[in-house]
């Protein structure tokens, strides 16, 4: 263990960044941190990179890590990043969750082994704890993430309990993106007065979660919608606070009637004036240009806009 | 595209070789190259290494590429190998594929991504057709592999069938895991004319399957079982075929009773005198001494053995 003390919790509005692809399906860097800075100027309190929104199981270990490096290279600050770090691959997922404490890292966002399915509490565990051992480092900052719906593989709360019983230091909170209020709730009951930030897997549950006594939320449509988003967050009490949870969850509805990525991707195209963003590695596919014109109509409708984002 | 002619077509019982682990959880170079050495000894035909028995997505692909040159160097031939090379992310499967086929492998076993759930046809096919373009190697052998129940994502008739009209030197069978023998049967008679090897991804279905005209079985079993699994394949027209069947499905079946892997694990370690043989990698778990001493019962009631594994 190296004993440097863990970095400082983030709050807020996390977006978990799209991958930006060149025409030979490469990740472009300099794309990926015009983006990430403009999501930190325009809301966003950090930013988990490679989540599910961004492809990130899409690209390989070492393509992550390069990207991660240009990324704090440009300026971005490490304090503000939590990379999806979870592979299928023990070795993988250390070696990446290394990498990424080893920069400075806030924290990192770890999805447990997804290929097997019906595994145990006890294997889901141990992935989690040897990884922890073998990063070996206090400053890590580990991020459950829960996906069943993605995953198929779920982060249990008594595989939470256990980990944060025997590494307390080390397990920071969770998103989950299970898509039910109900586990958000539970996770902030039960374990929130012992440290563990419960960030919502989506902006429709954003004012719930605060109410709850959670830590924001790490959401897709931060992508496109971050300071109205940001906006709830630090007004959760006000009383318009209902109306800006129904503006912001419109556009995510305008949004999620399309497959997810592919929507924030010619979103951002849109709005940035900059058709390369649309592209997606398979096995995603791109928005028919109908659709496109569906999802603009319906954004526009909706007054939404993404001030600033025309380079 | 390299001109090199494509490998000879491999039929009959490959085995998906279980992985052995050291007590740090490396993989074992040693054990591994004499347990498939083993198995083309006694009555494999191939092997599928790095299959989902294998715990391959448990592996990076770097420490698939290091077993796989290591088991060449060893003397198993390339000619008797089909590595599993689908990886989530489009540029690993590239670099399997490429390096299995450099090295002279028979075939490649090619999971779909299988990360994202509910991908479309166009996005599976793409996945598949990218790949196959960019190895750009004439010697590439793709054996599809479709198991829904653990990946998720199925291989569907028309991607198989774009793939053939559009490839039809590369794309030379599938796997299939389905554990739906209507699937395996239409398999057979849609493809099975255009030179398309259909391998059961059981043994429980190896005679059913050659009586519709199928290359043989890809199988766990094969692991513990090669013989009797073989001796069905060489004589499935003889009359007490479905004897051999039904004797084979009872050895699988004490198998199945716990989780495939471990029980294969452990089943390997109790016949070879060798325990370190049960260490699997998060999050699978071996088996309890309780379960062991069932499936070893099991095993012995049925007469099985495993001749000539003691080293």
């Amino acid at each position: 263990m190296t004993n440097a003390s863990a970095p400082q919790r983030l709050r807020g509005v996390l977006s978990p960044v799209v991958t930006p692809f060149k025409a030979d399906l490469s990740p472009d860097a300099a794309r990926f941190v015009r983006h990430c800075k403009w999501l930190l100027a325009n809301g966003c309190a950090g930013l988990a990179v490679f989540g599910t929104n961004s492809e990130a199981n899409s690209l390989s270990a070492e393509e992550r890590m390069v990207l991660l490096e240009e990324l704090v290279q440009a300026g971005v600050p490490a304090a503000k990043l939590v990379p999806g770090t979870g592979c299928c691959a023990l070795t993988d997922t250390v070696r990446l969750s290394a990498h990424a404490t080893a920069l400075g890292c806030a924290g990192v966002l770890m999805l447990p082994p997804f290929y097997y399915k019906g595994v145990s509490d006890e294997g889901v565990y141990r992935s989690f704890a040897e990884t922890i051992e073998r990063v070996g480092d206090a400053r890590l900052a580990v991020y459950l993430y829960h996906i069943p719906p993605v995953s198929q593989v779920p982060v249990s709360f008594a595989v939470i309990e256990r980990l944060l019983d025997r590494y307390p230091g080390s397990v920071a909170g969770i998103k989950d993106s299970s898509g039910d209020w109900a586990n958000t709730q539970a996770l902030n009951e039960r374990f929130g007065a012992r440290g563990f930030d419960v960030f919502a897997g989506s902006e429709t549950f954003l004012l719930r979660n605060m109410h709850a006594g959670g830590a924001g939320c790490i959401t897709a449509g931060a992508n496109v919608n971050p300071g109205p988003i940001d906006r709830l967050f630090r007004n959760w009490q006000a009383p318009d606070a209902e109306a800006q949870q129904a503006a912001i969850d419109a556009v995510r509805a305008a949004l999620q009637k399309f497959p997810m990525i592919a929507a924030l991707k010619a979103t951002v195209a849109h709005y940035a004036g900059d058709p390369d963003w649309r592209t997606v590695r398979p096995p995603l596919v791109e928005l028919t240009p109908a659709q496109e014109s569906e999802l603009f109509a319906a954004l526009q409708a909706l007054g939404f806009d993404m001030p600033g984002i025309r380079a």
